[in-house]
């Protein structure tokens, strides 16, 4: 962390080369760019810039490297592990005024957008097109930092993550070099998959200054609903029965009893509060009559109480929004505590065993919490309400994730599907990636050598 | 090159550690590893070793450390750009003896394979599951082969590329870890994306010495056919209708006439000589049923003459027998020819234009070809038959693939969709990836500092 003197020459500066109302050390918005929505620990960066291009991203980074300090790139500050906290101060760069949909290529399912592009936003223009994003994971983060974690979530056992969906990255580098990580083509052979690389380096690579991601045409045919079980077990082993016959399910989302209860009262539905797979098909008419009857089929065979399709777009969107909002219905409903969500990912095979032993941990650990989770993929969380001024809470929290992540870790599966390892993660990445984080850290010092960029995080 | 003495050495000592029997400077058996299924000039190794283990291959690059030698990894030799040949002589290390399949997770849609095991191979095994693995380049390479090229192929429109397919590999690096760089998990977002990085990578980074695969259930049912043109405009067109209708086909190729008329030769069918395209559809009856008539209405739109489905397992394999033949067809077709193939990728909105230039380029070259390609990805090949030992017909399908990659580079696509850089398309790099070429380099000089894998492969 420079001194205060320092960091005043330094927000001159890069004024000058940015603007003056674009580069800030005001308490406020030092504050703002400080934290996510975890509970990990805050730390104050020394200065926030809001570039408007990728040759203004180069100049603050030629800038942090002239003063020695970091540079942590910032999208919507919805990362779960840290991702984004500038634990050793320096420079934020936050990308809203990079919000700007650059070009729509209807005929090749391709999208252009500036980093800051909310993916909101850009489901609203796409729709004009008739098209869609198919990577949802809830909250309205930045598609930079969507690409910058890997995110997914309840499209993705359909229509993959984000890793999928980027067909090409405009990155400035460490050394200041702006480079495209990729091409406008369905497929490649060509050269080293810096596409696939710097997706999921959570900044610590490059800043992402432009992406180009693949898009789909909204479905001929949706339908959605919910299936009710007695029991989770039951649930979970509905969903490998589902999954295991080869119904291409667009959605499969495991809700608890608990996190039905919450959502019940965040989102005013009136769910039976009971375990339940929340469901979505996408196809032609006929496909889907016919994979609805198979799926019925298989959830009666487990002892499904009842399902409910939804038979309009309200019901639907209803439904969606509040298993989105499941996370936030158990902040809104545990003021003053703040939240840790586990991010495990196990091969299916695995999934009944985890989860009972997810239910055992929740109530071991004697904190309130649920599970909801993109089980088609193998992926759950656990939501934990916890006091962040409670030591013994946190360190409740703290062996429950351990509990969680070694079961994972043992059967095969990662510490985190789509969240990202930020700080929060780091401490399992030895034991995930053995020999091939050695790998990892060479390439991190290969391209990154002064260790500019985020760090800290990921790799230690 | 080591000289004689030093080679005899090398042998020695490598048989000490393998097997006397499994390591070779056999004239026959070097003969045999100098060359791959192209044009491309072949190279003697110096030794050609058989091992059966990852330790065996870390005892190999340890041995080629000490004499300073390179180690070029070679699978079934089905290689199109050079990149089994070891132009700088050193150790061939030949997977033929790593050919078993380790173990099927048939819950998890999963197998694990040693790199010597073929597509064919791996096939028969997962068919007793009611599985396949989707990734079909028409050869029968080897797994290892096809993930270090990034191998695709007839249905990658549907199930994806070798990158999309493969959940792990063990790889031996450089400096002789033996490193995993994946899970079993359906998704990550911990650490970098090795697997990413290295299935492509032509063993320049590592050798495999086990790969665990995704894989799918054999669709409940498939239907097959052929659509007939008047004219490639027609059928391109079509194609690109087919696409932007979201109809998921899971096969849609396109066979020019005179790819047809070789065909016809070669397979002993009597496909009328025209336009055509072969294509398959997976799904439920009913879904099927829905699609079909809906593609049949695009395709009559499109001036298709006739469309023509296959009713029976044995007509299918018949068919995609025959396209899987069009190259070798071209090859039996011209004795003493050898055959240069091409194989750009362009975003879908450039296909037809592509297609076009890349008719009248076969017809300025003089050279007797034809055109055959998966383009639902917008990846196609110009088949190009010429005497290896003309330089004036080397020439001209030089300047061919030339005016070809540059068409596919103007307009966003990549000079190669699946057959890799090799040596043959090494002179593109720069001008595909531009600055990212150096990252790559950086990459490649982290992991391999002594240039020891396949030197002179992918990058130079």
């Amino acid at each position: 962390m420079p001194g205060t003197g320092t960091t005043m020459q330094l927000v001159t500066e890069l004024q000058t080369i940015l603007a003056e109302e674009r580069v800030t050390a005001n308490d406020t918005l030092l504050a703002q760019h400080s934290s996510d929505e975890s509970y990990h620990t805050a730390h104050l960066p020394d200065i926030v810039v809001f570039p408007e291009t990728a040759e203004e991203i180069r100049a603050v980074i030629n800038c942090a490297d002239a003063y020695d300090v970091p540079v942590t790139p910032y999208g919507y500050g919805s990362s779960l592990e840290a991702s984004v906290i500038p634990q050793q101060g320096g420079i934020v760069v936050d990308f809203a005024n990079m919000d700007k949909i650059l070009n729509v290529r209807e005929n090749d399912f391709l999208v252009t957008v500036q980093p800051g592009v909310t993916r909101s936003q850009l489901e609203k223009e796409l729709k004009k097109y008739g098209l869609f994003f198919p990577v949802d994971p809830g909250a309205d983060a930045t598609l930079g930092g969507m690409a910058a974690t890997n995110a997914s979530g309840t499209t993705s056992v359909k229509y993959g993550i984000m890793r999928d969906n980027v067909r090409d990255l405009e990155v400035v580098t460490a050394d200041g070099s702006i480079i495209h990580t990729g091409n406008l083509a369905a497929k490649s052979s060509s050269g080293y998959h810096l596409n696939g690389l710097f997706v999921g380096s959570e900044g610590t690579l490059g800043c992402f200054s432009e992406l180009t991601l693949q898009v789909t045409g909204i479905p001929e045919h949706i339908l959605a609903g919910r299936a009710e079980f007695t029991s989770v077990d039951d649930a979970v082993n509905a969903v490998i029965a589902i999954m295991q016959s080869g119904i291409p399910v667009a959605r499969v989302e495991l809700v608890d009893e608990e996190a039905i209860t919450q959502m019940n009262l965040y989102s005013e539905t009136d769910y039976p509060e009971v375990p339940t797979l929340f469901l979505e098909l996408h196809g032609n008419e006929a496909g889907l009559q016919q994979d609805v009857q198979f799926m019925e089929n298989i959830v009666t065979d487990m002892n499904c109480r009842q399902v409910e399709f939804e038979t309009d777009t309200a019901g639907r969107n209803k439904l969606w929004e509040a298993r989105h909002n499941a996370a936030y219905a158990f902040i809104h409903n545990h003021p003053g505590r703040k939240q840790m969500v586990t991010d495990v990912c196990v091969p299916i095979s695995e999934l009944a065993g985890a989860i009972k032993d997810a239910r055992t941990a929740i109530s071991d650990s004697g904190l309130p919490g649920g599970i909801v989770g993109h089980v088609g993929d193998g992926n759950y969380h656990i939501l934990l309400m916890l006091n962040p001024d409670d030591p013994d809470a946190i360190e409740r929290a703290d062996m429950l994730n351990e509990r969680i992540v070694s079961y994972a870790l043992e059967r095969g599966g990662t510490c985190t599907g789509e969240h990202g390892v930020g700080t929060g993660k780091r401490k399992y990445q030895e034991r995930e990636h053995g020999e091939a984080l050695r790998v990892m850290r060479s390439i991190k010092q290969a391209l990154d050598p002064h260790d500019r960029l985020n760090p800290g995080k990921v790799i230690e």
